[in-house]
């Protein structure tokens, strides 16, 4: 089936009875959102653009806030899935410019219908909402070596699941899934929402398996952003990859033409870790040695052989001592890309706090979120040269891991991984 | 012991080592942040003044994030007790005019000591951060019926267990506590960085019980705000005691002079629950029986027996079929003062989402914060109606509980709570 952004019946499309129907404009239908956002007009500024060359939510200057969730495919059907993402698309389309998912009223003349969006976000900007799509190895082969969907013969060499790392203590039920979305906005209730509403769309065809709020971003991808906080306290990300920075993207985050998987290229990979901070022993360790962990300032976030933020480190400086001013273990050192073969990705993580651990002590962290254009050469290398040597380990524990691909950019009249179906 | 703001060191208050020194403004430390925030003057409108007749958080226009704290007291020594009080309190204030708990370079000219603040705030406003504090009834007396601190007898008759209400599914693990902070701020870093030091602060004499975030407030509690949407998408605490409501607050809110325990007059009640909606059921639910649920139209918020949102309902109004225009069994309705002999609280909540509940649904609700002069008399029979013949039921889980008595105001030279230990 084909699909516009405003011409689709889920009902119709899915089969399903009963609140799966998208507003149909054709029908009439408008929306309570969308009126209340033509009374009052969106600024333009709250809008992200939802298609183009690449996907939203990657280089977007990062939102404050995030709800990302994955999910896994209890269908079988292909044309189920497929229609899911037309679905999807419509759906994420509107309401990244601050329109429902679906009509809040009756539903194609049916009155008895549930309403087709949940209406938390009514009245509410869309706070420059990005909601970015990807595609988890099982779904291509699960772990039985299954062919699902008849996709095995198109998975990238790229997407492969991440090997084991030293000291790892994952929680199956915080990682994996077939497929993924990230919403991120700078209101936490317009995320929140557009979760629920897919994730309602896709009651049937899809299953949630995990999910992760994030409170507060630790990395900044445009130039015109300061540097954030994580919960160690100190500055983080601060060597990113910007959204200004053309050819650092083309060379390490976008998947170029003529390699690995054609219906890829535009795409990118995204891993995701759930790093707990042990931040209550963290907190009683002395200033000078979580600068020596860490390998910058705490207050500036120079490193320690610079007096700004963002002096270059430089790794060869020695003290009156004679040892290394940035210490063979320091976080800095270790995952810098002068130490790694020039690996670099484009980091977009959240801190967390999900309550208490039972331990009486906070289950907090860094939801770690990386682009780039392979893991194989980047996240895994730098992860495992950092899983060996890194001093932060005393202070981490990573509990949950997951890697997505994310394809292109939607174009016109395309839904999500359009070019991976056709 | 005493203290004032400025001239404590927790060090020799507590006899601890390490990390637990909160800044002497006699020995010349200036915090990192106190240093921005002078380069940068945080703006009158961005601080809620911490002194007062009562404590600040109750009747401050609601902020938009929480995090919320319960702690069990593992000290035996009431001296302790009363040394983190009033540590907690300096720290506190500390941190409401965007200052560091405690300085974040060297303490005391010991460089090997850690900051006494954890950093993650540097440069933020505070945000409107206001710190509550309140004491639960073990603290009075333990589970064995043990006078812990000389307290028993000062303890207010209207702090009492909350009995158990028809329906509840209460996990321990997310209710009760000695002693509970609600950090309330537009910044949800700023909250967390405020219990995430408190705690800290605590280490060794307190113990974190349970903790929660909430991402967006579902209250309003001045006129100049609008009434926000809860995650079922309806508008909620319409007809909410506000600020600008002196009478009400009088009435429902603050403890007068000659009730109660005396230390009490100027403070309130405070009652959590953390309440889970199966919100992946209520979704599948038509508009007009949601609507009736509620007892108010889903877009505008008005009762069922009305147009807008502040119109007054009509308990008594029928429709043409005879029946009731808002249900017997609506929440409104059940919940309404003119229904319960008067009974208002002063309602805080905030909507959380703490990822999944290992079923494919997400772990959502509303974390329900109510302010009142007695619970006996206001939140217990309201409940026990609510629990008993409220439509929403079908859609909600009681599982956390908790109420504590909240103190008045702190004045210049105290510590939270002094009134209860003088």
């Amino acid at each position: 089936m084909t699909a516009t952004t405003e011409g689709i019946s889920r009902r119709s499309a899915l089969g399903l009875i009963g609140g799966l129907a998208v507003a149909s404009a054709a029908a009439g239908v408008v929306s309570a959102r969308s009126a209340s956002a033509s009374a009052s007009a969106v600024p333009a500024d709250d809008v992200v653009p939802f298609r183009g060359e690449h996907q939203a939510g990657i280089t977007t200057a990062a939102q404050d806030r995030l709800h990302m969730v994955a999910f896994d495919v209890v269908t079988e059907s292909r044309e189920e899935l497929v229609a899911l993402l037309t679905a999807w698309t419509a759906a994420a389309e509107r309401m990244t410019v601050g329109r429902d998912a679906g009509p809040v009223g009756a539903v194609d003349g049916i009155p008895e219908a549930p309403p087709d969006d949940t209406g938390e976000a009514i009245g509410l900007s869309p706070a420059r909402l990005t909601l970015t799509f990807g595609i988890g190895p099982s779904l291509f082969r699960d772990a039985d070596g299954r062919d699902r969907f008849g996709l095995a013969d198109r998975r990238p060499a790229e997407l492969e699941e991440l090997p084991e790392f030293a000291g790892d203590q994952l929680d199956p039920e915080r990682g994996g899934g077939d497929l993924c979305i990230q919403a991120c906005s700078d209101d936490p209730q317009v995320a929140v929402h557009a979760v629920r509403n897919l994730a309602r769309i896709g009651f049937g065809t899809v299953r949630v398996r995990w999910s992760q709020l994030g409170f507060g971003r630790t990395s900044s991808t445009s130039t015109a952003q300061t540097t954030p906080r994580n919960l160690m306290g100190f500055k983080d990300g601060t060597s990113n990859i910007d959204a200004e920075d053309a050819a650092g993207l083309a060379d390490h985050v976008w998947v170029q033409p003529g390699e690995g998987a054609g219906w890829m290229v535009g795409g990118s990979y995204l891993v995701a870790r759930r790093i707990r901070m042990t931040i209550e022993t963290w907190d009683r360790v002395s200033l000078a040695e979580q600068e020596a962990v860490i390998g910058r300032d705490k207050r500036e976030g120079a490193p320690l052989t610079g007096t700004r933020e963002h002096d270059e480190p430089d790794f060869a400086a020695v003290g009156s001592d004679g040892a290394p001013v940035m210490p063979a273990t320091a976080h800095v050192r270790l995952a810098h890309p002068t130490q790694n073969g020039g690996a670099r990705m484009l980091r977009r993580g959240y801190s967390f706090v999900d309550g208490t651990d039972g331990l009486g002590r906070l289950d907090a962290g860094l939801f770690f979120l990386a682009y780039m254009r392979d893991p194989r050469t980047s996240f895994v290398p730098v992860q495992q040269r950092l899983a060996r040597s890194d001093a932060l380990n005393e202070y981490l524990r990573h509990v949950g891991s997951a890697v997505f691909a994310v394809p292109p950019g939607v174009q016109e009249g395309e839904h999500w991984a359009q070019s991976l179906f056709t």
